[in-house]
């Protein structure tokens, strides 16, 4: 069988490997399978592609044409994954891995699409957080904005997901709308190839928006400035060499680093036998040590159990264990495939030694087990192994070695006190989980073992049917974590695509910051609509825009009456005497349902328009009492405009009620849907 | 006159210098003033003081705790500024600077003490973000936390402010329940001495709180874990050899760098002679020359104007620049000070000597200048010092060097993209400011230069009066900025708390999430109130507590009432055809506002009793349309309790209503005050 030649993707062109490219092996039956790597490589070329071709067209769009984007990419992935399944199986991997990764990127893919529709706007200038009043009368206001970084983002990535690990990365950079230079980890980076080879003939991205690198980066890092970003995963040894690279550091170079870490497992001490949460631990437990053959950055690698709980728990994970039937990743039946390579293999067997120094092998034997459809002696297959350690206080070892592959160590605690110190003893980790059904056990383990953990796993009989695992990051949910884990953070939904993004504080006038944000600002010009807003459509209102309402009377009818209609008859609104003794009222005041639906009575027009709909309403707060004798009076201003489908979008409006003496008496912002056509 | 002898503060000890301490200069006489430093410091007891006393302590207060304390301490401070005012002229500092050193480090501090009570749970675990829906029926939810690391926080300030540099790190620290060891800038940190003293003496602090290292660190920083954070604020030199460490790199420890950049200004296109802008821009950039000598972070090195104003900047700035009285800070009438040290002067003619290669001078000559009130061979007096670059585009040195006094160098421009790629040539920098009255010059330098500006300051005939100034860092907006500036980010209200938190992402049950973030999420237990809970105190009412309402039938009339009444006659409320042909309805639907008034109608207890107003409501949405004939119930959680002074606090209640088939027809988050005692 002829060997694969894996190329690379650069300024447009796809580059073979040279005489100098590396081997690649199939982990099943460890032969030759592939080469990649280019020496002759530009990468100077490739980052001015980036920088040049691919920012700038990224940059035009919108958060939302990006968002499109994205979920076009992902479709068109998802019509051919099965040429990525079938490709996949020589890293090892069985279906049920592939579809961690590959459906599992996709999926993350369609996530960002849909965060970036529903979190972000249609414009280019990301809002974070609200206005800050810097000054009393409002004429000088901050808000802090995201812009894209004008540089590029290069993504190096391990070994293990090689479509996940990508499309994890590139899903948020491409919505920050920054170009993306991938970099996978030559041992599966066929895979990564044939992903980016499926979304560049989709023709779906723009020129220099994705290029690759299969084998080495050359100096490309040394070229970097302040508007690249690089984000990494993989090991720590390699994260702290190319981070400490001196050019890196000099220009503060954006460096996100994800790092294998000894996540751990806590069964709750109320996860006694018998109960749901104790059977969920071993399955969770199981399925950690199993999935991937072990070779997840997620990984259980610690099992911390009530002391009383140890020996069930290793009796039964034992059972479950047993039942993994290592093999073919092709083959009928097969539980568990390969690891990567032999030389992977070796590197886990010299950390399961570290680990045996320290603690007893109580479950597989790398020199005994059976593999079905192919040869142990040539694939690079290991059994699932379980090291018990009695000690795991005076312990170091187990703390800090990572075998990368299926392998765990179970320890007891004490107390829960213990458990805590036990499962940050890992200093710094991506994700800890805990079975238990007790809300409190679940509090003092996110007060006690937070700080050490980028993501905590919850789990028991009310989730369990809907939980996603212990090892699973999700595209929602910040994945990353301190210490050894290596610092960064990846994903996160919006938190994910600012780090492709630069945040700046903005300070300035309410006309500044409504251009800037494309979102009014109280105390910004209010333009006179040219005929009532309401008749105007989607498109044609303008930021800015304004109504006022005439002035209507409170009567104290109006007062009683409402009470009496809707049966709020709180006395505030009823007993004069009575609510002169609530520090808040100076006497019998109106309800205020009543002065929002007077208000809407106030600026709608009624006639069939382009608004649809009344949808919601946000932060409404009363200011100030209206009692009987009052006048109410409505402004409302365009504020924001979102479009939500091709037909209508999502207009918000900043009301403001004030009173005979223009006193402000409440404030609002109300959400109405409004037609593109009428 | 005698040395002053500069202590530090370790374990509860004040701890004089040594006999290697090192020499610190009077500015204005270039004479010996004091000694700092003690090499047999034990820092390895500071850390584990902070970490085992201090920390605890702190973590054991809630935000609004902490807040207070802030709160304290800031007025005990404001009580003693004279001292600090009468300390800190031997820094070279006027009273001016004296103002936003002394006087803007304790705003600072008020600021964090307000956002931390307003801003902040009263608890122990913030909430960052919404609940994130992970699973199709809610079982299994999302939710990022904050929590306090459990390690210090070492802050290494430079010389320009030695009470504002250590306060607005420390606020945000003591506010995340993080304890500090503060390392001022030896040249000024008796002043820094003082305020530390006058926050210990006051007896708000908790022990570990709070130490100071006078003089050199030792080895301190090779002793620190994944749960400590280092925060350095001075050069580009000295930050990259502390953040190259192997220790620091390896363990992934926080390191927030905020160094001096080639911060610059930009006269708008449209801020011709004659305008207020054209006056206001000389007026900032003369402030920011010559305020604290130039020794700003942020004070504006380039200048950058349109071709065909440049000769009209050198004008009118010259002018305003020679009427700069330089002298003893003391003397009457001094506006601009001495330098920190003769040392720094030197550095500083260094510097302009370089600038001096691409750049003709201007204005200023440092061989001839008057000093009033003190010897200007002796004292490190500089005057203000203009530079004119003729060709900005080939010029390197102009746009990377920092003489950190009062010197900038002026620029033309041609265009505005012209003006945006000159300011984008410092490389990342911590502030730019553009003096423009049109809004849309301000949008464009925002999207083309934001990415490389972690601050952009707006200013016009608008905000003038209220502006708070080009080089004015304030605590509600982060202060950093990429590349040159360090790549780090401090203040921002609660974003510069996050910087001594650790970011971690929950998934779990609903009950879980509501045990951990106190606050109930849709889906938890929803606990039978005992009692109506309107009849029920503030610190009665507990999370989750729940009442469920009679549902109530909506007639015809009940909508052709509503309609009359308020005058909200809509086509959807008053026409079944119309309402036919509009997307969102079935037809005749009744008022969002029927529905809201009818519920509170529903669930309101009338009597007088620990609820006193109802303030406010959020996120209402509006999820099925409800027509005559549908009837309507309520349920009300509590969701959330803020105290809010001695007497009431809010509650937060999450309200839904359903129709008669169970179905959600709107969600609202509803908000009262609520009385401790009835």
């Amino acid at each position: 069988m002829s060997l694969l030649e894996v190329k690379s993707f650069a300024v447009g062109e796809w580059i073979a490997p040279d005489d100098k490219a590396r081997m690649i092996e199939n982990a099943v039956t460890g032969a030759p399978f592939g080469r990649a790597g280019n020496e002759s490589l530009d990468v100077q070329a490739m980052l001015d592609h980036a920088r040049q071709t691919g920012g700038p067209a990224l940059r035009a769009l919108t958060f939302h044409d990006r968002a499109r984007m994205l979920k076009a990419l992902a479709t068109h992935l998802g019509k051919h994954k099965q040429a990525l399944y079938d490709l996949s199986f020589a890293t090892g991997a069985t279906q049920a891995d592939h579809t961690i990764d590959i459906d599992g990127g996709i999926g993350t893919m369609f996530v960002f699409a849909s965060k970036g529709r529903r979190e972000m706007p249609d414009s280019h200038v990301y809002l974070d957080g609200e206005v800050e009043q810097l000054s009393r009368t409002g004429s000088f206001l901050g808000q802090h904005i995201a812009t894209s970084l004008q540089g590029v983002a290069v993504h190096i990535n391990a070994f293990n997901f090689p479509v996940w690990g990508m499309l994890e990365k590139l899903a948020p950079t491409l919505l920050a709308g920054v170009p993306a230079i991938v970099k996978p980890a030559t041992a599966t980076c066929y895979v990564t190839e044939l992903a980016v080879k499926i979304m560049l003939d989709s023709g779906i991205l723009p020129a220099g928006a994705l290029q690759l690198v299969s084998g080495g980066l050359g100096d490309m890092l040394d070229r970097l400035t302040c508007q690249d970003v690089v984000s990494f995963t993989g090991s720590a040894q390699t994260a702290f060499k190319l981070r400490s690279a001196p050019h890196i550091l000099r220009n503060s170079i954006r460096f996100v680093a994800e790092q294998d870490s000894l996540n751990a497992s806590i069964l709750g001490p109320d996860a006694v036998p018998g109960t749901p949460e104790f059977d969920l631990f071993i399955k969770e437990v199981q399925r950690e040590m199993t999935t991937k053959a072990g070779q997840k950055c997620t990984a259980i690698r610690r099992i911390i159990a009530p002391q009383a709980q140890v020996e069930a728990v290793i009796e039964a994970l034992s059972a479950r264990l047993a039942k993994t039937v290592i093999g073919d990743p092709q083959a009928e039946g097969t539980r568990m495939g390969a690891l990567v390579s032999n030389s992977q293999k070796r590197d886990v067997l010299e950390k399961a030694g570290i680990i045996g120094t320290e603690a007893e092998r109580v479950f597989g034997d790398a020199d005994n087990f059976d593999v079905q459809g192919a040869d142990p002696e040539q694939g690079a297959f290991l059994p699932p192994m379980l090291y018990h350690c009695a000690d795991p206080d005076t312990a170091v070892r187990i703390h800090d070695t990572e075998a990368f592959g299926p392998v765990s160590t179970i320890m007891g605690y004490r107390d829960l006190d213990h458990a805590i110190a036990l499962v940050n003893r890992g200093d710094g980790s991506l994700v800890a989980s805990v079975i238990t059904h007790d809300p409190e056990v679940a509090r003092e383990v996110a007060l006690g073992a937070g700080a050490f953990h980028g993501r905590l796993y919850f789990n028991s009989r009310d989730s369990m049917k809907e939980s996603t695992g212990h090892g699973s990051p999700l595209p929602h949910m910040v994945h990353g974590g301190p210490g050894r884990a290596g610092g960064g953070e990846e994903l996160g939904g919006v938190r994910g695509v600012m780090h492709y993004m630069q945040r700046t504080a903005i300070q300035g006038s309410p006309d500044i910051l409504t251009a800037i944000g494309k979102k009014w600002v109280p105390g910004a010009t209010e333009k006179p609509a040219p005929a009532h807003p309401f008749t105007r459509t989607f498109h044609d209102l303008e930021i800015g825009e304004t109504i006022y309402s005439d002035p209507r009377v409170i009567t104290v009818d109006d007062i009683q009456h409402f009470a009496e209609f809707t049966g709020d008859t709180f006395y505030a609104h009823m007993d004069d005497a009575a609510a002169k003794r609530n520090p808040f009222f100076p006497g019998r005041v109106a309800h205020g349902y009543l002065l929002l639906s007077f208000a809407a009575g106030l600026f709608v027009e009624p006639n069939e328009g382009p608004v649809l709909a009344n949808t919601g309403l946000d932060t409404l707060r009363f200011m100030k009492p209206v009692q009987a004798g009052d006048s109410i009076k409505v402004r409302l201003t365009v504020k924001h405009k979102t479009p939500r489908n091709e037909e209508y979008g999502e207009v918000r409006w900043h009301a403001t009620l004030t009173n005979q003496n223009d006193e402000l008496v409440a404030e609002y912002e109300l959400l109405t849907m409004n037609a593109f056509a009428i």
